[in-house]
């Protein structure tokens, strides 16, 4: 293991508690360094939501008809506590993507309309941005912002460089999903704002990763998923929308209270499985046992010492920083650009995800972007520094 | 219990099994007749479903991203096989209504367009219908077939006298929700199809109560439950679409594969827990213990039964025959129209709902239709005609 000490201040954080990845779901044979795809489940969670779909089914119709508003109610005053919002603003959605469609989808676009955001955007998002423009004649522009970037204000910067008097919304990740960057949403927003522009924020990652007040940010829409960071059971997300905005928005499946509102119209978007989202409660009390500020700091602070680390480790093969090393832009993911060498290890970067993978028994993504080789690492409370020296390691030796 | 023999031939069916209720997951202490609204859970279905997220949750990357198509592909040969689809040409959905929002806000209507059903749809249905013609200024028309009905082609005629030049789109429910009819779909298809008009089935209700073999009826669009008749985990659907009418259909949310046609388009709706979705085999294989015939047949023979003997038992409160008494236009449900002295009971249909549930433990569904009450008794291989028999007494013990 790198001794810290060669690290100056960014040693890795201390474990909030002994071995804490024996609460979790994932195999311990994989070093799983990816929960930002798909975040991962403590055992708890999974048991709320199985206690849930027992009661869902011992009466269906008295659990998911009669008593759902109650349920639901109860479900949403902790997300909206937890995330700033009122609980008559929002309302649960499968994930962000879907939260993301229903507000492109409901509004309505003219020929010549621009959708703008930046190239570090969300694929799917991308897609769905080009399929309402595809069909109202709009344009989406995408702005490059390559890395490396020093400051949040380079991405105010840039943005702003993007606006023109044909931008009709703002499309933008909160922390973005290739490059890991916390983007200064509240900054964007305002500038947007004094132009008369909205802003549909993707938050795919921020509940749990960094604290959350989504109202008082100011933006129109705000989509996001409770299932990543913050390990609600898979299919809980949350859409909000600013009251003003309400009225057109609608969910992407239309059911019996189309036009009463949008929370009353998300709550029920047909039948479903309702426990994971009767279950995010719970899983915002298992990181409440250690204390959400403590779980944020431990994961950032890894990613700090992570990025850094890893640029040190990988510094002879020609890893550089992207985004400053004292983690000030990021939150608990870290994403490095791989050397042109690593295309002698696979020819593709799923063939050398393959190979860390079967090799090493690592999970941690690879991708391209922006014309390179990417590695992101993830940061959650299961994770200790030897998962990334071993990632450290695993790199150099498949190029040795 | 009412003596069978004064029924003549139509006797309750002979249980498939004995105390077939354990396997279920319905609470006991609740007699369940609305297998309608949610379907219900044998608890093995339950149990596979469960099997299948802890693998998920195991290795999240490598079940729901690597080895998806592999699991996707397993699960879809089965529903394919069952539904009469090929696999190419559907994909999963949370709900039928998902579905059929996919459909309609994928198409493009003009001003003045004529979207045409009846009004036996299901009620969000009706509002997915409103919302696109709303915003495109088409024009939903919706023709009264008022019960009772005598024949299958009394459907047919309807609907045909219903087209006109302006007729873009029909939508019809294979089983109708409020009045439990059987709708000749292929006749309806047939006579569509002949007038250039596509046809979008709503078949909520369909595999599991009926032989179902899609791609042979003809029609261009196809949404279907396998979570209610099937008893598919909740938030088990299914999207079929001809192959000539693919290409402008997409999900509702739009994600990474938006453009490589439809069944890539949904093999991927964002993050969501797809454990029902793979384990949906495992309700169509429970079924096949008892054989799907023999569950069809129970389940119909019970209907056929039940209305005749509500009919028999409440005649003297003037509740009479609106489907024919040999269950030729009926599944495996029936409704009925409840006498108006019923609103001596409850003041509306939720209270007179509410009296069965809290004084007789009765779960039906009451609900307003065509200006009367009307109560829907759904029959699964779990009933008895005992609970039928209960709610028989129960209706007339309020009234008297």
């Amino acid at each position: 293991m790198t001794n810290p000490t060669t690290l100056g201040s960014y040693d890795p954080p201390i474990p909030l508690a002994e071995q804490i990845s024996h609460e979790w779901m994932l195999d311990p044979a994989i070093t799983y360094i990816n929960h930002g795809c798909f975040g991962a489940r403590p055992r708890v969670v999974s048991q709320s939501q199985q206690r849930w779909r027992e009661r869902i089914e011992a009466r269906p119709i008295e659990l998911i008809d009669r008593r759902r508003d109650d349920l639901l109610s109860d479900a949403k005053a902790a997300v909206a506590r937890f995330v700033g919002v009122q609980p008559q603003d929002f309302g649960f959605v499968t994930n962000a993507t879907g939260g993301v469609n229903a507000v492109l989808q409901s509004l309505t676009f003219e020929p010549g309309d621009e959708l703008l955001t930046v190239n570090h955007v969300y694929n799917a998002v991308r897609q769905a941005m080009r399929h309402v423009a595809e069909r109202s004649g709009a344009k989406v522009i995408e702005l490059p912002i390559p890395l490396p970037v020093q400051s949040p204000q380079q991405l105010v910067d840039a943005i702003a460089a993007g606006l023109t008097d044909r931008t009709k919304l703002v499309v933008v990740d909160h922390i973005t999903s290739p490059t890991a960057l916390i983007f200064p949403v509240k900054q964007i927003i305002e500038l947007c704002e004094q132009r008369g522009i909205d802003v549909l924020v993707d938050g795919a990652h921020a509940p749990g990763m960094v604290d959350l007040d989504i109202a008082s940010l100011g933006g129109a829409y705000y989509s996001a998923n409770l299932h990543k960071w913050a390990c609600a059971p898979m299919g809980t997300a949350m859409l909000w929308v600013r009251p003003d905005k309400q009225a057109p928005i609608h969910p992407t499946t239309i059911s019996h209270f189309f036009g009463e509102g949008l929370a009353a119209e998300l709550s029920w978007q047909g039948t479903r499985d309702m426990s994971g989202w009767f279950a995010a409660p719970d899983a915002i009390a298992y990181f409440e046992q250690y204390g959400w500020d403590r779980v944020r700091e431990h994961n950032h602070q890894m990613a700090t010492w992570v990025q850094r680390m890893l640029c040190e480790r990988w510094a002879g093969i020609g890893v550089e920083p992207t985004t400053p090393l004292d983690g000030s832009m990021i939150g608990s993911m870290t994403t490095l650009r791989l050397p042109e060498r690593m295309r002698e290890v696979g020819e593709t970067p799923i063939e050398l995800h393959d190979r860390l993978y079967d090799e090493f028994a690592l999970e941690v993504p690879i991708f391209d972007w922006d014309d390179a080789w990417w590695i992101r690492a993830s940061c959650q409370i299961y994770n200790t520094p030897d998962d990334y020296e071993k990632l450290a390691d695993a790199v150099l030796k498949l190029l040795a």
